[in-house]
């Protein structure tokens, strides 16, 4: 599977890593807004070995619609920003190629617009795009269906820094009808990032924990997402509508 | 809802407790083998306020038979020993009674006789009925079949004084192809029981935690199981059977 | 050594029955504002073996100097309420026999009695008499004083229907110089009492955590403070005047 | 301050980001024993800002005297082998320069020589020289011995690949005494690494927690030693006598 990636700061790098190395995955470029390291190889820049081109490009020299046709790919992975899509949608989906955007926020008219392209080609959207804090998501509201009487509260720690509160924890509250304003903030230290759900019953605790690690993590969650893309029709998917397959009920349940 | 229950010891009294309080099942009578307490009040006993009359028999005055003739139920429910489903069983089934069993250990021949029994009425069986173990179980095997390949490791906690592996941490290393012999034992004070699963992946850590806080835990499991049971027709169950139908896809998921 | 309890309310009654089975302590009686319960043995009421007397007496029938004279004590252990002091300071006082009160919340004028009895007998008062929320703050304290800069945070956990944040905590956030308004409280089900404080150092975090398991915790605080205090020259004393005597630097240090 | 580092390993190398960044402390050059990076600036390759000299020389073209000699410092840190004391402690001692060694594991041989060392200069040794994990040990240590009969249990994490058990986690058990086959290790995904200590009480819980995030924390470990050291007498110092002078009582307490 050749992949091309759009976004090359912090998170884009850590991804790119992860992808420089996976097997399956060649990762036949990056392209970036600035000019900065343009035309340098990215597994040279970030250390690691790979047989992938992964070449940085800069849009500032080159359009997307140029790239995609000298060097076209079959997946287009967005960790850019939420104007990006814009610049990007048309020539992605008129190749056909499959769109994964990890952008952490959209406006309407920006999901409009990939509801647009969903028509054309295979897009996914999750703000989030690690395993772990979508199993967790998504085992969470399973519980809560199970029992929707069960009390629950929501912990989030991060670094001293960071400001406001986590994204994912809203997202977290959102899907377990816990209000924002009762999400309790942890913020000390450096703490990478840690989000807790407690599910408190009368006589017993369930309690849900993610700990990020490093940001490489986003990189292993593209890397499912697009093996759990390939082969699925035109359409927009979320990460649940990639966890649910997994419930095949049998072999699932021993019972007779 | 009318309930028997077959079995006073520690975990049947609070069982009991949690039945005579709950307003839809009503605790109709306890049956145990010893005739201590006999023909007193559960309620009384237990100091719980209920309209039940949740009478105490003993099998040295009474057989199960002549108990279900003169006082019937809808349901059967078994804290009493492995042996207990011999005694009760087939009257149970032949009058068409539920059985709910929470016996931690069958040997093969009770599962046997369980499974005779399921072609007569509907039976039950969770060697822990709590929410929250099993909860743990499947959420747990739902995210070892996402992610084959991540580490597991569990950890149990219990009281300094309890003997051997727990049997539920031994539960979930054969649900999650953990190696017994690598289940870590805690022992320490007056622990009631915490049991933690580790799932570590490279960039990110997932921990899913069971703690107990009283025995009562088993009645509410067993409200669970009697009101999810209701109108299912004959056969085994196990509590996956009643956790799976929870993840009806639409309305949980809110891909387009 | 003998021991008199003053009020028997849920914690006062699970102190009892901690007292009831230590073998270095006897408990003589118990002195309790209601009439109920009077002339009982507490160790059969509360189910427990003992040899102690630990007979239940009602201030309506007894006042507490006839008691203290009639059936004398070494040590007055009071779980009774901030105005218990006033009924039996003096009386105690004046008999040389020690003082722990074990009561939340004293008021400036309470404070000041007490002062003033220690000038004539052994006084200790501990709000929360538990040996392990004493250790944390203790510890706690120290951390801080290592390390000043650290960023400290609070979480308390309790049951769904606790109301306000645990004066516990409050007692922890005073003592880290962290703000009231900072504590993080979660309210879930039916957790006993948990108590978390996180350090974040830019590279690593330390958490101390007290989980509450049952009220006996208050019992052996009790023991442990009695057994501290025994030799203890008159004075008003807090758990940490208990506590700093363990430091004594040799034998505790293994530096040349 | 101006100080030498010795050894550029990973952990070398995060600690000297650390020093080149802290304002009181000058990192006036790294010796190491390979001549990779020979006469780069530490800062440039690190990719930090400072404005220390920093330079990285090789034991292949300079000896240590020399070094001292040319470019003196008054303290040397050591995060090189357990082989590194023998060659630069005779000219550390004899110039008076203060000695800290982070080395893991010394033979008795080379601890005979650090207490030699100690007669002519300050010599201070400490296996994991961070500030989390000796608060640790202390803290630990200090409520074994208010409670000697508390039941101990300890439970470390790391990464799948590490191998063995960890030295911290037998240093605390050798400190508490817990067996080390009694360690719980748990070897899973990327954890970078864990260690709790479980205080198990009749009637509560306390846990102590050290969670490291990264390599640095050895950097600030290396930052608090080196102030803590400053104008100590000559002698042998262990991490715990840098922490008992934190405990004067009077201020640490507030009892009258």
């Amino acid at each position: 599977m050749k992949a091309g990636l759009i976004g090359f700061g912090k998170t884009g790098k850590a991804v790119a890593s992860v992808l420089l190395q996976h097997e399956e995955i060649s990762l036949e470029w990056v392209l970036r807004r600035r000019a900065i390291l343009e035309n340098r190889s990215a597994s040279e820049y970030l250390g690691v070995e790979s047989e992938d081109p992964g070449v940085i490009h800069s849009l500032q020299h080159i359009s997307i619609g140029a790239l995609l046709d000298t060097h076209p790919v079959d997946v287009l992975i967005d960790f850019s920003s939420s104007e990006g899509i814009v610049g990007y949608g048309q020539e992605a989906a008129s190749r056909g190629v499959t769109i994964i955007s990890a952008i952490s926020h959209y406006g309407e008219q920006e999901v409009a617009f990939l509801q647009k392209l969903a028509k054309r080609t295979t897009v996914f959207w999750s703000p989030n795009i690690t395993l772990g804090v979508n199993y967790l998501l998504f085992a969470g509201k399973f519980l809560k269906k199970i029992a929707p009487w069960v009390d629950v509260e929501v912990v989030e720690e991060h670094f001293k820094q960071k400001q406001g509160i986590s994204g994912t924890a809203i997202k977290i509250a959102e899907a377990l009808d816990v209000q924002i304003s009762d999400i309790n903030s942890v913020r000390a230290g450096g703490i990478v990032g840690r989000h807790e759900v407690i599910f408190g019953f009368p006589y017993q605790t369930v309690r849900l924990i993610h700990e990020s690690i490093s940001r490489e993590a986003f990189g292993n969650g593209v890397v499912f997402v697009a093996q759990n893309l390939e082969g699925k029709p035109r359409g927009l998917y979320h990460f649940e509508d990639l966890l649910l397959p997994y419930f095949v009920p049998d072999g699932f349940t021993n019972a007779s």
